[in-house]
């Protein structure tokens, strides 16, 4: 065993030999065959390799076979610690200059030139350099670069060789000052010689598909579906490497601007026991003989932390959403990032966080996350979000107010229904016109489009104290002052249509002393969509899954 | 609408206005019957409140009565931003004295001496403060002090009052140094007069319980099921509190070492369509007319992450495993703290991320969470959990090594096959009595008893790269160098008796080029569950599924 197969399938045929040098009792018949054919493999390897470098060669005339070659599995199963560095690609500089390195990256493109020259473009999570085989006598043969030039695209390589320094900047690549002049070349995993889709195109914006054509050339689009089914490919490109790290960066500010104002990380349960309270939008399950479902949000349990006494807690977690919606904004299973904390007197302390909170996050996207950015805005162009930084507190407009703002521009809308997707887009663009912001807060919507828990405004049961949060005109996070008095609770429910009992585990839990209390949740994705003011959150998703998708 | 039935019924009896001081068209019935009921309540409650301080009082004689009483709903709906300041609890100190303080907390307990003097333990937190109230002309009625004995235990008050220094420490309360003399005393939220558990029960160590029985006097013992059906009070004793704040700050240190080794946090599907790789133990559902299951571990997508070129991933969410295990260490639902990476040589590189991610984790709750583990061992006696600080590496034993020390110690176990629970905790009382140290790891299992995913060893393969750590004996970490060479994948997984077909996607995910990588995953809960030697992982659970509890 331990080789692949398609590569050194001789491993099967030497000898057999009985016995272990462990001196030990194979006590099963798995191990007493593993143990035969480690032996076969050892025979096998040590035939096949000689170098200490460890790499098997093409049989051959050839002197310089050693330098390059492919790398047996068995030399990548934790045979040695050898000491050796490997330089990132990211990390490559002029400074650099006459050194050898050694890299481990991907063959992103292969370019000969003639029989004794060729350019290998190697990849390391989205950065690239231009390597350069050039036949030498007693360093690099003919062979060798025959060998470079069959490498399939994406295969894993290790590349060793001397940083040098062009005259001209490489546009071909991400690190332009500087080149690698090879010397060894190992090929340490191949990729399939036909890739279903091929990174660089992945990797092209609109802009270049749109410009080639207007000079007659067709270039591939690839096209959303087609990215996700092969989403390990498509992942590759700068442009998602970008997402994913800014995605990482967001929650990771999220969670320390929160642990700095004193909340706590909670985990609650995905697996509810009998119907959740959201009714049909569910997946239900069976749990051991007994009806569950998955959590849609962590609502009831985040409050009942807060009754529990851990003051302000936040989470983050999956959240399912069993719904048909086909939107660019949608999905079936996502990231939530909830908080929820007692108030002293008033919803505006929870907007207070949301709005440094989020002030903190932009700020530091920004200040700290500039590659990424550009590497995205290469393939997907946007402009930066406009937001109040520094001192100034983030917009904060009544819901009454917005629909003013909406009707004195022409667009009328139900005081006392929810705004749809496309008033919210208007009144979007309307603040930022008047405001100069593209981040604001809507509060005090009217009760009746609020979940039954919200609690009423104190001087106008027809406004709840209630807020969304908008970014570039879309909606980010919905958040609230909760009832926290049960027998109100009970009575809200009831006005909302809906049968006490099938939620009297929620409101049981206010019955041992509930501090007024209040919260948000945000979707992981959606802040990075529209921080990046992508169009889709299949973009924002490592492995989206919605009503039509639920692989890979 | 809008305030407690139960104690001011009169709301829903005062006079009935119509139209609306808002000048708007109500559009829906809803709306317009929630605006009448706004018109009663403010006329209610106009007429119950007076004070600036917004409080409802008993009618009465008392001329004090504006100091004391209940709060109306109504004023704790978002009325007013007064600036006021709390203090916390925890933060009180002798410094403070003659200072006037303002705290939130809940009614511990109640101590009447007499009719003029009562000593209320109020609670925020898991910190607890005595307040004293003692009847003073002009300042505190003999009502007041009625009302604050009337208080059910666990509600939320409001106390006003100066710091005092008391002669002798307070031994009834974790603030031992100051005192408060209340002038005022608001009850926020009430509890139910009987709770189905008691705090100071819940928090009680066995040993108390013990001492008390040798002194004839027989204390309540709150069983484990009752605790996990009243979590909310039982979550509020200061073990509790401190438990989760730990487990808060484990996944933090988790998080942030990784994120400096350049790891990215990643979230991976829960949903997956088919059925997991896991055979029987998962949970099956319905996906829009597919059949699905929940992740068991987010083994494939993380393998994924890294073939599509994220070079170091980390993810924390909930994995679900729909086993049959009644025992101390298993749940059907925890908190995965899973890691992957690529590798340059060896395995060992993933270990030495364990070695150092852990001894930091440890460091730091020994550093920085003092008081949670000091509250944790007042209810849970524990030892400190020994392990290698400083600059010396963690132990790291073959699993060859661990089988001669067991052999030596008199016991024999298969040699090729896996260690069950009783040897692994002999194992390690003679690893901790031999070296020193509760934390270890023991690497080089037999292949038979690992994944078929897991890499066999270079130079035998009746052995694989693979490791598990342990915690005071009990495993905690299971992590490996994976197979990435898809033929030889399909190869493992036919001799481990898996249907190829059925994970080819999880194999085709190597086709395209894929880095030799390693990796492994840890149970949050276990983790604070071992490092403070806890009996059950229940315990470090805020709401834990088992085969037999799906509840809160």
């Amino acid at each position: 065993m331990a080789s692949e197969e398609s590569e050194v399938p001789q491993i099967n045929q030497s000898q057999e030999e009985e016995g272990s040098n462990q001196g030990k009792k194979l006590s099963k018949k798995e191990a007493a065959k593993l143990e035969r054919q480690r032996k076969r493999q050892e025979a096998a390897a040590s035939a096949a390799t000689a170098a200490l470098s460890a790499v098997s060669v093409d049989e051959g005339p050839d002197p310089l076979a050693g330098n390059y070659g492919d790398v047996l599995l068995n030399d990548l199963q934790s045979k040695v610690v050898s000491g050796r560095q490997w330089t990132k690609v990211e990390l490559l500089a002029p400074e650099m200059r006459d050194q050898v390195v050694l890299i481990r990256g991907r063959v992103q493109t292969i370019r000969p030139v003639g029989k004794k020259i060729a350019f290998v473009v190697v990849r390391e999570r989205g950065f690239t350099v231009q390597c350069v085989l050039t036949v030498k006598p007693e360093l690099v043969s003919a062979h060798m670069v025959k060998f470079a030039t069959s490498l399939s695209k994406e295969s894993i390589v290790d590349v060793e060789g001397v940083v040098t320094v062009p005259e001209k900047p490489i546009t071909g690549a991400t690190q332009q000052q500087v080149e690698v002049q090879i010397s060894k070349l190992y090929c340490v995993n191949k990729a399939v010689p036909t890739l279903p889709i091929n990174i660089e195109d992945a990797a092209r914006s609109e802009v270049e598909i749109e410009q080639a054509l207007e000079k007659g050339e067709q270039l591939v689009r690839v096209n959303q579906d087609t990215r996700l089914n092969y989403r390990i490919l498509d992942m590759r490109t700068p442009a998602n490497q970008g997402i994913f790290r800014i995605q990482s960066q967001v929650e990771n500010i999220f969670r320390q601007f929160l642990l700095s104002e004193g909340f706590v990380g909670i985990h609650t349960p995905k697996l509810i026991g009998g119907s959740s309270e959201g009714g049909s939008a569910v997946f239900r399950l069976d749990y051991k003989g007994q009806p569950a479902c998955l959590a849609q949000s962590p609502q009831l349990h985040k409050q009942m932390a807060i009754c529990g006494d851990f003051g302000r807690v936040f989470e983050i977690g999956p959240v399912f959403r069993a719904e048909d919606s086909f939107t660019h904004r949608h999905l079936c299973e996502f990231t939530g990032l909830d908080v929820e904390m007692e108030i002293k007197e008033h919803y505006s302390e929870v907007m207070d966080i949301v709005d440094r909170l989020f002030v903190t996050i932009f700020d530091s996207l920004n200040d700290k996350c500039k590659k990424e950015l550009e590497a995205i805005g290469r393939q997907y162009p946007f402009e930066p979000l406009k937001y109040f930084r520094g001192d100034k507190k983030t917009l904060r407009l009544t819901f009454e107010e917005g629909v003013q703002m909406l009707k004195e521009a022409g667009i009328e809308v139900d005081p006392f229904g929810d705004l749809n997707t496309e008033s919210e887009r208007k009144l979007g663009q309307l603040v930022a016109k008047k405001y100069g912001t593209e981040f604001y807060i809507l509060h005090k919507y009217p009760l009746a489009v609020r979940p039954f828990y919200t609690m009423p405004c104190y001087d106008n049961p027809a406004y709840s104290n209630s807020f969304d949060v908008f970014i570039r005109g879309e909606e980010i996070i919905s958040g609230a002052q909760r009832v926290h008095v049960p027998e109100f609770l009970a009575k809200r429910a009831e006005e909302c249509g809906i049968d006490v009992k099938t939620i009297s585990t929620y409101i049981d839990s206010f019955r041992y002393g509930a501090p007024p209390h209040g919260g948000f949740g945000v979707g992981l994705e959606r802040v990075v969509m529209l921080f990046c003011a992508l169009n889709n959150i299949r973009k924002t998703s490592l492995f989206p899954r919605d009503p039509q998708r639920i692989a890979p």
